[in-house]
């Protein structure tokens, strides 16, 4: 059957390892019949798993068994150098060697990156892969990187984030010139650190769409279709929005659940609350893409149930199809400064 | 009449000026029977706003006039030099010289800072002042600094940070060892950047409850009471949690008035929402406190309403009655190594 993305999924990584990648990469290859994937990891588990559904489409599916497991706390180093035939590392010789297009795991993330960079090797003109992620916005969705990959960066490097993630969103999002901001503590081009003030002169330089700096609430106003940071400071926006997310979400529970009379008040406004929850549902945002490398990366969150999952892979094979690989490749070579 | 807690207000600071400050006041002063306030500012506009109110009580108010005004957006530099009679100085002024025991603001954050270094220097032993607010977690509140005073900060800063932060939580919520954490990506020690890794030993070697390092979702679970990091995360932090409370309100909103039936659905639901919006209402948070100076002066948001500059007002009035300085010049001279 003639196919136009391949995927190779890490099923071992994650929380929930095979009980969960397996049932969403069903799940996914139902909605999307033009991929195939190659299911890495223990043959047993990955078998176990398939036989408990039907209608597996076995003409777009195959084992590909994988001895090894990188461990959810593992140093990165030692997953590196010691676990030569884990289902991440497999996965990602897959997207080396042309089996596979791109890779999906929802293993331990510096084990991902350190292994991913150490196979498939940085673009030429990236000094640092990151990670990007699509967060909600008031108006749509924003890009934004990095999301913890670099806990030190350089102007340079920030600049380079733009460039890829604004590739990034114009491929995906199919807009020609998107707008990139970069994250600060004041609107104003006197506010930040010297590696901010350094990398906003870089970006007013390149021939990027660059609106200027944007505050921490900008991110979810939509004020720029990209959103540029370093690794440390992205890091702890997107935890805090979890947690806060979270504590609002437990807040609004237990305010419903208080009494007789507030948990009729509930069923009441259970269709509007549901369909708050759905829009909202971080789920629907699961996939960060390791950005950089010579081969397309996507990262699920650890926790991720079979929905989330599903999203992840959906993330992946969008970005094959839209040619993202190519795209970066070609805008890096276009000149930088106007 | 005997007062306990004399504060100064800059009446002419923030979005709304004495519109504001002024009916804030007097809500604060009636709640608050030991408490006087020097109103400082334009004269003719705060009479003008105290004539518009009855039972006002002249024995614990006095204005004090200011012929100047700092703007929202001006330079803080430019402040500090030209502005010697604007509300903002005055108002330090009063506190310097002992007139008052803490002043409120809702004035232009940086000229704020600028001038209480300027005015009132830092306490013994601290090299910068921080920003500090309470935020609402899931079992209580957290004080987390520093939000935007310092932007690249050594890592004695956030021992220092640490310590004042300590002392005053200490003071104010009447906890002996208060919990202390730092923010950064990760909870193993080996996580973070060079200054925040230093700063995690400085931190364990000092006789300070440090509990290790607290992810950004740690903040509202309330992992630790105190939560330090530098201006520029912090700021981050801050700001991207207003953005998102906001976005999801406003979708919240959006639902509940998408049609007739979910309009009707809100109404039932309007007493649960309703008391979940005062449990989250950020306008009780209110009162940004500068800390390491040598007094007390709070920063209200500056598109502060009545209500939240109410509660910026209890805060400096709080911190007076808790002597948090005294505390903090107690805590400093103790040695900091076990």
């Amino acid at each position: 059957m003639k196919t136009d993305v391949r995927l190779a999924v890490d099923c071992m990584g994650g929380d929930h390892g095979p009980t969960v990648t397996v049932p969403a990469t069903l799940q996914f290859l139902a909605n999307y019949p033009t991929v195939s994937v190659i299911l890495v990891g223990q043959e047993e588990a990955i078998r176990t798993q398939l036989g408990q559904h039907q209608n597996v489409p076995h003409e777009r599916l195959r084992i590909h068994h994988a001895s090894e497991v990188v461990a959810m706390d593992e140093a990165p180093a030692l997953a590196l150098r010691n676990k030569k035939d884990s289902s991440m590392r497999v996965a990602i010789d897959l997207v080396k060697n042309g089996e596979a297009d791109a890779c999906v795991s929802a293993g331990n993330t510096g084990a991902l990156m350190a292994i991913a960079r150490f196979v498939l090797k940085t673009l030429p003109g990236i000094d640092r892969p990151a990670i990007v992620s699509v967060l909600p916005t008031m108006c749509g969705s924003t890009y934004m990187l990095d999301l913890g990959a670099n806990v030190d960066c350089e102007p340079e490097h920030l600049l380079q984030f733009a460039l890829m993630g604004a590739s990034l969103f114009g491929a995906v999002e199919h807009k020609e010139r998107p707008t990139v901001g970069l994250l600060n503590i004041g609107e104003e081009s006197i506010k930040g650190n010297e590696v901010v003030k350094q990398a906003a002169e870089l970006l007013r330089a390149s021939d990027l769409n660059f609106i200027g700096n944007v505050e921490g609430d900008g991110i979810y106003k939509g004020a720029a279709d990209v959103i540029v940071c370093d690794g440390f400071v992205g890091n702890v926006a997107l935890k805090t929005s979890e947690g806060l997310a979270q504590m609002l979400a437990h807040f609004l529970r237990e305010e419903f659940t208080r009494n007789p009379l507030t948990r009729i008040a509930a069923l009441f406004a259970w269709p509007v609350l549901s369909a708050f929850r759905n829009r909202v549902d971080h789920r629907r945002y699961n996939g960060a893409t390791l950005l950089g490398l010579r081969g397309i990366v996507v990262k699920s969150h650890g926790s991720a149930d079979t929905f989330a999952f599903a999203r992840a892979l959906e993330r992946a094979s969008e970005e094959v199809r839209n040619e993202v690989l190519a795209r970066i490749t070609q805008r890096l070579a276009v000149p930088e400064t106007t």
